[in-house]
Formats: C-alpha cells, structure tokens, sequence
C-alpha cells in the first residue's frame, strides 16, 4: 500500500458551513472529507485528514508528511498569507505539494494577496468549493504516481 | 441569566504590571478582570476573561464565543498585527466585537499600525490603560441588551 | 465649580440625523449632547459643546480649551484626516484629550486611515454611534480627576 | 446537444512544446486539445479550441463565448497581467469562466502577479501543465451542468 | 464641407446596452452614434463613427484621423488604461481631442486610475452615459472652430 | 419656477483673468457666471453662482444647496485635491452633482491626481476653459430635469 | 514710500512663546514683529505683519499681498504641508516670496517633508528661532530692491 | 546565403519624420531602412524590414523570427513598456537579440522606465536616432557571426 | 551557580541536517547544542537549549527567560520575520539578547528583511552556520559577566 | 581670537559663474568667498572656505571643523543627498552647523528631495544664490557667540 | 588636430578579465583602449582613456573633459547608479555624452535600474561587452563631427 | 606564515571614542586594533588593520585584499548604506568576507537598513562594540582554515 495523501486545513475550517457561506457553500468539512477519500481511492490512495487552528501544530503536521506523505494537499486558509515557518516546513517537502482554496481570494482583501504557500507549491487550485479539494487530489495522486515510476 | 461577555487576552498581558510600566501602567491582569467584572454585573451579565501566548488558542476561544458569549471584547495584543487567522475567526461571531487596547497604538511603532482586529469590531476604546477594558465592557453589554431586544 | 469638559465637533457633524444613517445612526448632535451633559454631571464637570465645518475655528477653540478645559473630547471628523494646523493646536494643550468617532474608521475608505489627531490624543473611543461620547466624557472625566488630584 | 466548452489560449501557446520546456513541459497545444476534448466529453460537452496571440482578437471571441457557450476556459498566458479590454470583456460573460495555467505564476517574475482575469475568474488551476487544462475543463463542465439544472 | 469629427470607440463598446447595465444605462452605440450625428450637425459637421476591440485598429484610425480629422472624440475604455501606443498615436494629432467616458472612471477599480489617453487630451467629460459624448461633440466643435478662425 | 443649480467656486477663482492666464485663459468669473446663467436659463433654471476662498465656507454652501439645489455644479479648485471635509458634505447632496475645472488636472503637478471631489461627483467636465462651466451646467440641468420627472 | 514687506503667519503662531518652547523658544509673535520691523526699516521698507488660524484668511492675505506687496515673507506653518490653496494663491504673487521656519522641519515628523509653499518660495530660511524671519526679512528686501531697479 | 536580420519596429513609427521632430529628427522609416540594409550588407546580410502598430503582429513576427532569423533588431516602441506578450515571444529566439530606441527613455516620461524587451533583449543602443538603428545592426551582425563560428 | 544561558530555537529548526543542506550545512541542533554548551562552560555558564514550532511556546519560554536567564540566544528562525508577540516579549526581558541565523538572511528572499527580533536584540551575529551559535553564546557571556559586576 | 568659521563647500562649486547660470547666477565662488568674508568679519570672525569634489575629502574637512571651528556653514551641494558619510561625520560636530544651498532644492529633481545633510544641520538657508551663504554666516557667527556667552 | 575623445571608467574596472567573467568576458580594459584607439582613428580622433575607483577623480576629470573634449564616453560602473555628483558635473559639459556598459544593467540586481548618469546622456550602448565601447566611440564621434560642421 | 586577515574600517571610525559614545562606547580604534591582532594571533593570523574616510581607498583596498587576504573582516561604516562601487569590489573577493558593526543598525535611521555590503558578506556580527570585532576575526580566521584545508 503506498503512503497516503495528506490533506492538511488550516484555521477556522471546521467551522465550514457556519462560515459566511455566501463565500463558502453549506458544505461542511466532514463532506470535504469523504469526497476527497472518494476521489483518492480511484487513484489507489487513503488519505490522512486533518485540521487545525495552530500554525505551530501545521509545521509539525507538515513535516510528518515529510517523512510519510505521497503528496501534500493543503487549504492553509489564513496562515497562507502569514506564515514563514509555514513556507519553511514546506520547503522541506520533496512530496508534490497541493494548494486548495474554495474560494477565489484574489476576489477577496487585499491582505489575502500575499501567500507564501502558493510559493512553494506544486499547484493550486481555487474558487470551486468542495470542487477545489476533489480536483486537488487527482492533481496530488497523478504527481505522486508520474513520481513513483 | 443571559450568555456571559467573553473577555479575551492576547500575548503578554499574563505580564502586565512588569511590562513597560511607563506605557501600560502597574495595574495588573487581575486588577482589570475585577474592574471588568463590576461593570458587567452593573449591567447584568457575567464574564469569562482569558488570557493566552497563543494564537491559535486565541481562535479557538473566539470560535467558543461565537457560540455563547452575549458579546465578546477582545483585546488581541501583537496579534492583532499579524493575526489573519484571528480576523477570520471573528467574522464568524454574530455577538458584538469590542476591541480594547491598554495604550494608543498609533503613538508607537509604525507596524502597529496595521490591525486585522479593527477590521472586524463594532467598536474600540484605547489608550485608557485598565479604563479601557471597563469602557469597552461597558459598550460591549449596551450592544448585548439592544441586540436581545 | 472645575472648569469645563470642552467637546468639539467637527464638520458636517451638525447634518447628524440627515447624513448617511446607516452608518451614522438617526440620533442629532442635540441629543447627544444631552447625553454628555449627564455623563459629565455625575462626574461634577459642566461640558462646553460646540459645532463648526471651519478647520481655523477649530483651532481657535482649541487654543481656547488649552487655557480653560479640564478636558478635552474632540470629534475632528473629516479634520482629523488632513489638519496637520489641528494636530499642532492639540500639542499645546495641557489637559487630557479624548478623540471620539461615531463609526468605525477602520471600516471605511483608505484615506480615513491617517489620522493627525489620533496621534496626539491619549484615549480613543470609535465605533458605538451617540456612545462613542459617552463614553469618551466619562474617560475624560476621570483623567481630569486624577489629574486635579 | 447542449453548447461547448469554449477553450480560449492566448499568446505564445501556439509555440508550446518548444518554448521553455523545463518550464511548460513537452506538450504541445494539440496533445492539450484532445486531452480537454476527452474530459468534455466524459460530461457531455463538446469543446471549442483556439489561439491567438492578438489580443483583440481574444476579446471578440470572448464576446462571441458571451453568446454562445456552455462555460469559458480560459488561459490568457501574458494577456492575462495586462489587458483590462480581456477583464472587460470577461465581465460580459455570464457563463462559467476558469482560468488555467501550465505553470505556478507566482513562482516567476513579479510582474505576473497581477491578473486581470484571475479577478472575473470563478476559479483557477495553475501549475500542473497539461492537467490544468483536464481539471480546469471539469469544473467548467461541473459547473454548466449545475446552472443548467 | 470641413473635415468631419472622429468618435473613435475601443473594446466592449459594441456590447452597449447589454453590458452592466447599472453602471452604463441601456443605451445601444447606435444610440449613441446617432445623438453625435445630431449635434454635430448643428455645428455644421459630419461625423466618423467607428468601434474596435483591437488596440493596433485604433492606433491606426487615430494616424488616420491625424491627416483627415476636424477634431477627435475618443471613448479608449480599457485601452485608456493600458496602451501606450494609443498615447504615442494621440500625440500625432494637431487636431482637438476629446475623451469621454460613459461613467465615472474614479467612482471604479483604483487599476483605472492611470489613463494614457487623459494625458493627451484637451479635456474630458465623464459620467453622463450618453450625454457625455453629446457634450464632448460639443466641445469639440467649437474647438475645431476657433482654431480654423 | 423650480429650485436654481447651485454654482459653487473654490479658492482663488476670484482671481481668474489674472492667474496663470496661459493656463486658464482671460475670460473673468463674471464672464463664466454669465454664460451660465444662459445656459441654465434655457433650460429653465436660475443659477445660483459663488465663490470663496474658505473650506469651511464651502462646506457651509453644500450642505445648503443639499436642501436648496436642483443640482450642484462645483469648481472646488485646490480644495478638490485636500478637502475631505468637502467629499463629506458632498455625500449629504441627492441632488446630481457636477464637478467642473477649467483645465485638465491630469497635465499638471502630481498632487493634482488625488481628488476628493471626483469620488462623489456623478459627472465631470475638464479642459474646456469657461465651456467647462457651460456643459457642466447643461449637464446639471438634464439629470435635475430627469429626476423631477 | 514704497510698498511694505507683508509678512504673514499661520496657524499657532499667535501661541508662540506658550508652546513646545524647546523647539520654538521662548520668544513671542510680538517680538519677532519688531525684530523684523528694525530689519526692515534698515532696507528702507515698513512691514504688514498678520497672524491667522485660518486657511481661506491666508489666501485671502497673500492675493491682497499679490497686489500691495514688495515683498513677502510667509511661515505658513501646519498649512504649508497640506494647503494646496495656499500654494495656488502664492503662485499670483509676483513679488519675492520667502518662507522662514521657526525651526528645523527635517528633524521633526515625516509629515513636514511635504511642503506645498517650498515649491512656489524663491527661497527658505529656517531652523534659526526668530533669527529666521530676520534673515528671510532682509533676503527679501533685498530681492525687492533688485526688482525695482 | 545567411539567414537574414530581422528589423521589426513597434507601433507610430511608420509616422517618423511626422512626430515630434524636436525629439526623434526628420528621418523617415525607409531612410533607416536603407542605412540598416547597408550596414549589414558590409557584415555579409540581407535585412528583413517591416513596421505594425498592432502588438498581435509584433508577436506574430517575432515567432516567425525564431524560426528565421540569423539576429533580431527590435524597436519595440510603446509595446515594449506594456507588452508581456512580446517579452515572452522574445524568450522563444535563440538567435542575438538587439534593441534599438531613437531617443532616449530615461529623459522621457517615467511611464517609460519600465521596458519588457530590455530584460530579454542581450544588447541596447538608445538615443542616436537612426545611427541607433545603424550600430544596433552592426552588434546584431556581430554576435551572429560569433555564434555561427 | 548564576543563572543559565536560554538558547531558544524557533521552528524548523529541529529538522537541521534534513532541510536545504546547500543553506544551513550538515550538522544536526544536536551537534550546536554540544558546541554551546562548551563555550558557555568556558565562562562558567551552563545553557538551557530548547526548540519549538509554536510561536506561543516561544512567547512562553521568553517569559521564564525573563525571570530566570543570565542571559538569552535566540535563533527565531520564521518567526523572526513575522512575530510581534514575539517582539513584545523579548522587551519584557532585562538579561542581553543575543540573536543568531545559520545563514545570511540579507542573500535570500525578500520577505526575510523584516525582522521583528532584531530590533530589540542588542546584537545579532548571522551567516557562520554553527559558529553563529557558539559566537553568540561567547557574546552573551561577555555580557552577562559585564552586568553582574 | 575666536576659532574661525569653516565655510565648505562640495563637488562642482568650483565651476560656479559657468554651471547653468540660469540656475546659480553668475558669480565665482571667488566671490561668495569675499562676501563671506566680509559679514563675517563684521562680527569679529575670520573664515576658512574650502571646496572640493571628493567626498572623503569633504569628511576630513568637517573632522577638522570638529576640531577648530566656532561655526560651520556647508553648501554640500550633490553630496547632501547622497553622502550618509557626510551625515556621520556632521554629527561628530558641536559647533554650530547652517546649511545653505544657493538655488531652492524642491524646485529641482525628485532626487534632491532627500539631504542627509539637512537631518543633522541646526538651520538652512536656500534659494537666494549668493546671499544664502552671507545670510548663513551670520546665523552662524549668532550661534557661535550665543554658545560662547 | 581636434580635441580628443575622452573616455572615463568608474569602479572596478581596472579588474576587468578578474571580475565576473561570465558577465563581463574576458577582455581586459587595455584591450578596450585598443579597440577604441582604432575605431576613434577611423574618424579622425585620438582618445584620452582613464580608470579610477574614486567617485571625486572621476568629477575631477568630467571637469577637464567639459573644457577639452571633442565627446565624452563613461562608463561610470558603480557610480551611476550613486553619484549625483558626477550627474552635476555632467550637466557641465556641452559636447556629446555617451554611456556605455559591458552588461546589460536591466538583467542584473533591481539597485542597478535607477542610474544618474543615463538622465543626462545624449545617448547609451550596453550589453555588447567590449563592443559597446566601440559603438559608442563612433557614435561620439559621429555626434562631435556633427556639432564641430 | 599565511596571509594576513585585512580589517577595513570606513568613514568616521577614526574618531570612535569623540562620537556618540552612548551608541559606540568609549573605546578607540587602536583598543580594537590591539584586541583583533590578539585574538587573530590566537588562530595563527597576522592582521592588516586600516582606515579612511573615502570611498575610492576602500575600494583600492579591497582590490588589494582580493589578492593577498586571507579573509576579509570589513566595518564599511557609511559606505555599507551608499556604496554600490564597494559592493562591486566585494563580488571580486574570493576569501571570506566578515561584516562587522559596532552597533545594532536595526535600532537607528532608517536609512540604515539597506546596505550593500551585508548582501555579499558570508556573515556579519553587530551590536557587541569592539567585541563585534572580535568575534569577526574569529569568524574570519576559522573560515580562513577551513578554506586552506
């Protein structure tokens, strides 16, 4: 079995669904999940899901992957635009590394601009809700795939 | 009884009363939450007043009172410069935002200037040392009881 | 009898009522005034509350409650944005100043964001409409107190 | 049968498979016509593919996919950080729009990180060459079907 | 017979009347040529109406207009904001040239506050929808007039 | 006989004729206020036509026109570029605002770009000399006669 | 007899000797007027000597000194960084205009690094107390006198 | 026989000898023409010479240039401030690369500091008129020659 | 026994010897722990050497820095660059401040000039790999002896 | 007999009465040094005027002036806005420092805005050609003789 | 026998051959006296060729060269980006200016775009390495055969 | 014997212990001399140790140092700012290069915070006064061997 694809969230997600769902959509992170598992298994892959409010606990998170990942999925939410130790644990990834946002934030602040994860990622994919996740996968298992040959 | 006013502290108000004295007086954390209390019973209402070093600790308690505080003062301390995850977290919250600050930040460094924190809250008071929080307490229950009318 | 809490409004402040209620609210500068008045007699200070769209009376006054203010409450309005004249005037005064804003500039556009009088006041209050007064006379007040001491 | 996916490349992408290869890959832009025309189908959808290197010329077509398509895929290669007549144009459109990128902009110069399209965009998939158009083609599909239900 | 005055039209413009409406009004460009007919014509003058999403087209009508105009009255839209060349091509003209906008280009994103064109034109008029080209024919008339005194 | 347009002039237009004539022309503000006046007349309106050197002043003659004015037309002069007491007054006006300059801004010094007016007016006319004023106030007179129908 | 050397002063000045004395010192308005009367006097000249809170007097001031002044010297004060009417009254001047400073405004706040009268002054004295005005005093007298040769 | 050099000039420049004379002389295209074909004829290479205002073209050319050119002198004129799409065409030419101005950038408008093809470009000569051209060409035939040893 | 030498490390830190070897070098924190503490023993200190990827944690460990260090190295790594909670706690410290980098931060990217560390620490040593450590020690040493005389 | 007054002067001084005579005026610095001499005598100081292009050579002379000078008065022409070496040396200074400049700086280049030379200078005269320096003489030998009370 | 071709080296470029040689080639700076000797002979003119580290020396000699130059060649290294000292010295000089540069400056650090000495040349020639100095000797003679008909 | 450690002081070091001893300390330059030979005596190294005040003999010097140091310990002092030629010079050196300042630049102007020299050190120590020094050679001297190994 290969390793799994990590998929790592950032602050305020688990609040998804509550969360100015104008901007968000209704769906929760619970559904995100499955969805994602779903699209992964068509690959061969499990996933490992997790979220948090910490930026210290991402860069532990991060550099488990390092050592246990396929690939990298990560919806950094606001540490994106504010993390350096973010941007450091991820140069640390030689796993393909995916960046998901479900909305598009350059419709969004001006502070949502600066993203020092987009920097060090394979590829993002934004502004399709749960969507951007699920076609993050698939863009994570072929990486990891074209890798392993 | 109705919900409690949420009174959150930022990093490094646990030192208050050591800290730059000449700028934030030598009154300590505990002083302020006895004030601050006082002028919540005045108008009905409790509080529960925490401080934290840590951001993400600082957003999961907002996180809390969005769902059961009649109002929230926060005063975020440094985080408020850097903190997006912070001002994410907040718009999640219905109950009044009231932002209190011990000094006047726009009398000191040009980085703190900047405040995500400002963005997000009703309303702010500044620069009245512990009169700040008892003021901010203050408007923070006129918000609670014009909203539950 | 002490001397007088000045409060100084600045322009367009008069049309309170008329001008954008949504972000001003619907009460008159009469009525706050009135509440001032109350807020500063249970201190035992009479309040000085005057009103001018013109940048040089407002130093005028200013220089004036520099000889014969307890304290100083000063909504500069648009003043506080471009008045440097403002900004110097306040530097002589002696007596405790509080700047007070009916809504939250933070919230508004960009060229709200500098500020000449805030630099200069020791306290701020901002955001809580008529209360934003209220408030700012009581912190006024007892500055002076402590002050007289 | 329901209206195409219009696929709109602009300059340079003509020249694919030659230029810059460690960046873009060895794809030329018929190997990413049959890839997109094949996902497109997967949903039901014809795809209509073109190129230009002129930038009126994208903006006609644009205004033509504005009467006629099912969603608009869009990668604006250098048009993309300098025509407002393209984000105009885009503006026009009702229909899905998604941008996509071979590569990860914000990993090359910094003149490329303002877009005008990324602004009009619905969303965005960027950084994993051929495969941003196949995953871009199906959220466009995805979310045509959802405004057609 | 004078020369006749050129109203140049750049990108979009040949989707007035369906596009954003509640910035640009429902008028067609026919409209709009029509009502320039009109009050040209009550100067005495024919005019040369023409639109174009292609920045080189307008530099060329522009050289054209340079040997064959009585004035110009030019609507660049995004061109304004983008094209030197148009700029360089304005220079060319000895002729009046007037810009007019349909709307209030400062009342809109801050990226259309550089404009090429305003540099090089005798005046502007903007705002008015349609009636602003009525008065910018006007203004060019009369220009066109005293200078052949 | 319906409410007159009020014509408001800033800073040193009291001077025209003798200022930087290479710039501005001969013609005097009586020459202007003239024009207008038949301009307005032949729309049915009166004018009424002032000037001042004073921001306050200014300030005090919007908020009058704001209860008295068919519509505004307004030469604020310098006061445009720093008055952010007057883009205030301004927001308090529904009748339809014109802002009018003899020159063209955009060719002179940096500091002219920034204009408070501009922002808030719904039209402007620039770089016709006195024909400024003239469309300008023609403008007025057909979006007051729109209004009231 | 010919004409006087106006010497005009904005705001705050009239507190001179009461404010910031150890950046302005301890002198009063009154004593500089009559060390620059002994100066002037010296050259042949009488002097017009003006104090004003207000920005609108100031102008209104210096076009009455465009028409009965030698010379002028102005210390504009806080209005010299941000009055651009100022600077467009000063431009009528044909007479030598020279701009004296009580003190040093590169040592003081980044804000004074603008200055609308520099751009118009034919030359600056500052940073020398009351000596200030008496050498600007003599440069300007002795300009006037090299005019009216 | 050699590949030819390709000469390819930007937008306006078919109007030399017309516009602005003070800055660019009298010449016309075709005299440069002729010069450039003469320097190069003493290096052993026929020119291809051709002139578009439409950047598309430019672009068009600079691909067919790739293919085969033995150099490329390149006038981009206004395209080479705003035009990314020319910068990336220019990165798809192996052969030497020369950029040629009449005038000189720097003492023109600050619109022009910025030059996408001088950051691609190997070699630039600016400000010598049609001698520009003339040396530009001979560099261009020299490093071709170097690079076909 | 004095107090010891707080050697803080800040995130990432603990993967040294894994992450971009071509920067920081091969050794292990291990390997610099060794190396501090036998320069610490040659001027009679011992060390406590700590890491952490929480920016909390760090705050925290400041804090008990403050009250029990003769004095503090800090390496802040990423936080150094974005932490003013950081910032704040260290000026709550009385005991030297030494700061230490691996490598160079001026040779890297842009955003790693802002350094909120170095403004409170009285010197830095960076760019010597492991000697940066064992240098800093022997400066806090230094410093701590100096004061406790 | 008191210390003498150094007068120093710049780069290109020494060209002065040839150097765009439009600007400076005709005089030699032979010149300005008699006239310098002669007010300065009449407060009972010599001189000691220098000039040279170097800017070490500038440096040396103000550490010497450190040394033995009542007062120093520098014109330090291009070096002011360059030479932060010039600023430290400046600072070394405690006899009295004028700067003077013999045409008005912010009616120049945009680059002449900044002068290190200004920050540390106790006052400035500009604008007056040679009569800057004789004006600055004497505020310089006012503040030798006021320090040597 | 007329005047002789100056041609003046800035910093480091007595190390040429040593420094950056996949910059800067080869070639050392006698091979470029040499080359330059030749080409100047073609047209009739000697050189005056020099080299020195000192941004003084180099003023010193602009100084001579605007007394006995036929042209001037600089190739001002380092300090054209630094010294406004020897842009002022060049404003003193009336023969042709023309600056030249081994490397191309706009592919280099971002500190290299901003150069004094560029504003003030008739023209440029950069990137052709020792080639650039031969061009830019005919087209100094070329200029001074010009002036000198 | 190895080569020599070269230690370059720039502008106003010869006067440490006259200038500002409450940022530098009252040790002069000899003290540092005599503690840097000590401590590079320790490691086997004799010291080159100078000092000037001009830019040009730094950059002569360190030409010389490119060819007979064995690392390079450099206090640019002012120059570190401004010199771009210094940074050049630098770039040919290919021994260790060490940057040392007395005190902490982060803590001062802001002009202080570019510098040219820190961008091509291997390290840099500041804020420790002559200690910096110290630990520099140490620095220097451990690189020195580790190169020779």
């Amino acid at each position: 079995m290969p390793n799994p694809i990590f998929i790592l969230n950032g602050p305020n997600l688990n609040r998804l669904g509550v969360r100015e769902p104008e901007i968000y959509g209704a769906e929760t992170l619970d559904d995100i999940r499955a969805a994602c598992a779903d699209r992964a298994m068509a690959f061969g892959f499990n996933i490992e899901f997790r979220q948090t409010n910490h930026e210290g606990q991402l860069v532990d998170w991060v550099q488990e992957a390092a050592d246990a990942a396929a690939a990298l999925v990560i919806n950094p939410a606001a540490y994106g635009h504010t993390s350096v130790a973010l941007h450091d644990a991820l140069k640390l990834v030689d796993a393909p590394i995916v960046e998901v946002h479900l909305s598009n934030p350059a419709a969004r602040e001006s502070f949502r601009r600066r993203n020092y994860v987009t920097r060090v990622a394979d590829g993002t994919v934004s502004g399709f809700g749960a969507t951007s996740y699920v076609l993050g996968v698939e863009a994570a298992c072929r990486f990891a795939m074209k890798r392993s040959d």
